[in-house]
């Protein structure tokens, strides 16, 4: 299982990694980017698409599959590779986040989660042993335990309750788990608690797992706080597992935390935000409806690699986007992965030739969001944690 | 001019044609199906996915671009080819009929037709002379005369008047018309009426335009009337240049219609229906939301060679459809055009080979449309005449 990942070199200045992960669908390089694709497709994209523009590795999400179109569905039609038609690594999230997420339609026991189904209202019960037992059919690479998620800013007290029931249903997911090949992550919990965050961490290391997450930020505290949150509990993990903060993923942030030593990340952000017309460039991201790129004959950003800005001037995207194409939605989500991925490649080469810290600063100097840009991404943030409403959102 | 198509064989026994269309983007073989990306954009698709399904010329509606971004802007960012990202022919429809299905929001003259534009309510005067200035700046190699298109069902003297308009207005656009490598059409009108659609073939003719549309029909006519009329108009056209039928575009409409010796059609209904979920197979279409579609593990049609069909089960396709994911309507969308392009491969390769007549046979006898498939693509014409309301229409 310590096969799942090789660390190649460490940053002596700020801790930031380069490695290896290594699946049975393949090695992926990190620090890693891992795009969001819910439903069993990345919106808009085909696999095709994502390896054009670099991705190395997709997420799903059990608790979406569970409803639609069915676990056994899919383990009928042969796993969730081949049902995607993606013959790289996935990973499954175990759906914790999205049933919590349900507020007034779910309750949560010790034995596990009651819910109701956003679609259709049905009643389900979820548990540690169903959520893994689900996992192991969908057959992704690395699967995740099923954890509590309180809200930012929640009671003390419920947070540290949920925190220890995370670490008992993590107990129940590991001893439940037996699928060959695929490999168990833990979730560091214990919200914005320096000391709840350290119990965690301890724990879930005592488990001995392949992969630790950390889990529970970037839910809206202030982004000092979710740095000095990892300060607290990155040393914590072991330095030969890999370290996944889920749900991250504008760039700001993702060349902090890899400065904090993380080696993995998943968002729904650079995808939701394309299909909303915001697109990355070198300083900021930009809202492709703004006139100015009415008549911009150049492309979104004049160093872009990916196939939107080869092929096609803003002033074309801002036209699709004005009437509505469909074409436009997926061009725009080509380029903001494509920026995304470029920027983790950008990260691990700076690592492996000792230049991370001026990348870094050179960067973040370079990339300013603006307040808007920043509230703006709360806002998706919490929107990521919702049910899909609208086929555009 | 008349170097724009070369014809390479008849079918003795139908009519049916093969030849080359050459244009200053390069040369395609006839009988051509042209998809329809009114907006500058086959919905959902880039030309990448364009050209690996074969496509060979796009259509774009000069209408929807003046309204949106503009001529002038098109033409600043140095043209149609260039904004779309497309280097194979382009035809443009001059917008007649889009102004014509605007109904009360417009109103004609022998001048021209008075609309207001679908998108902001603002007021428009368009011109013969302004139609064919439109399509010159946006530099397609085909472009149309703007003609007078009345309803199916129009009382019979509002036809014969409006036919006569046409006659003049396709006049007044060739002799506007100036721009080296870029071919006028003329369109045949009469609507349902033979006496009509003859006498207006005789006009057009003497024009000696490079080629020659039908127009106004497939507008909820019985199918029998619109092929008796095909026989009454198709003989009268020179046999040297090229026959487009407009807004033609079902599997069996596409057979009979090149048995009458047409050579183009274009029509919204492959990637529509796509849109909409019908997929097209050997037999007949297909609802993708079907319920025995859940556990397909097969493809949508396993005769077909698109890259849908190559990499996806239709219980994928279904899932996709259910969850309202938008990569759901581009697999459809290349699916359908794939079927239509490689139909019309298989027409003219049969063609070549002297098969055409069994080819025919045994199509027809193979696809058979439903009466409610029927309907629902009646339904979908009406609904192409209109404005685009919602992305996903």
């Amino acid at each position: 299982m310590s096969q799942l990942f090789q660390l190649e070199k460490t940053c002596p200045k700020t801790g930031a990694r380069a490695g290896t992960l290594t699946t049975p669908h393949g090695s992926v390089p990190t620090p890693l980017f891992v795009p969001v694709g819910s439903q069993g497709a990345v919106k808009t994209l085909t696999p095709h698409d994502l390896k054009s523009l670099g991705a190395g590795m997709v997420l799903a999400n059990a608790y979406h599959l569970y409803l639609r179109p069915g676990i056994e569905t899919i383990r009928r039609l042969g796993g969730l590779h081949r049902f995607m038609s993606w013959d790289g690594p996935i990973l499954t999230d175990s759906g914790g986040f999205q049933v919590f997420s349900l507020g007034h339609l779910r309750r949560i026991s010790d034995e596990g989660a009651l819910f109701r189904s956003h679609i259709d209202g049905s009643e389900h019960f979820l548990t540690p042993e169903l959520a893994i037992e689900f996992q192991e059919e969908l057959g992704a690479d690395i699967i995740m335990v099923f954890d509590e998620c309180p809200p930012y800013g929640d009671d003390p007290e419920r947070i540290r309750r949920a925190t220890e029931r995370s670490h008992l249903w993590a107990e129940r997911c590991q001893r439940r788990h037996g699928r060959e090949g695929q490999a168990l992550f833990g979730i560091v919990h214990g919200g914005t608690f320096a000391e709840l965050r350290r119990q965690s961490a301890a724990f879930l290391t005592s488990l001995d797992l392949p992969g630790y997450a950390i889990g529970g930020l970037s839910l809206g505290e202030p982004k000092e706080l979710m740095h000095s949150l990892l300060d607290e509990t990155v040393p914590l993990l072991p330095e030969d597992r890999p370290r996944y903060l889920m749900g991250v993923g504008s760039p700001e942030d993702l060349v902090e935390c890899v400065a904090h030593g993380v080696d993995m990340f998943d968002s729904a952000l650079p995808t939701r935000l394309a299909r909303n017309g915001a697109v990355f460039s070198q300083d900021r991201r930009h809202g492709i409806g703004n006139a100015r790129f009415k008549e911009e004959e150049g492309s979104i950003d004049p160093h872009c690699d990916c196939y939107t800005c080869r092929n096609f001037s803003a002033a074309y995207l801002h036209h699709l986007f004005s009437c509505q194409e469909l074409l436009g939605y997926r061009l725009a989500t080509i380029h903001n992965l494509r920026f995304i991925v470029r920027l983790m490649e950008q990260m691990r080469q700076s690592i492996l030739d000792d230049t991370f810290p001026t990348f870094r600063e050179t960067f973040l100097q370079r990339y300013q969001p603006t307040d808007a840009d920043v509230r703006a991404e709360q806002k998706q943030k919490w929107l990521e944690s919702r049910r899909d409403r609208h086929p555009l959102d």
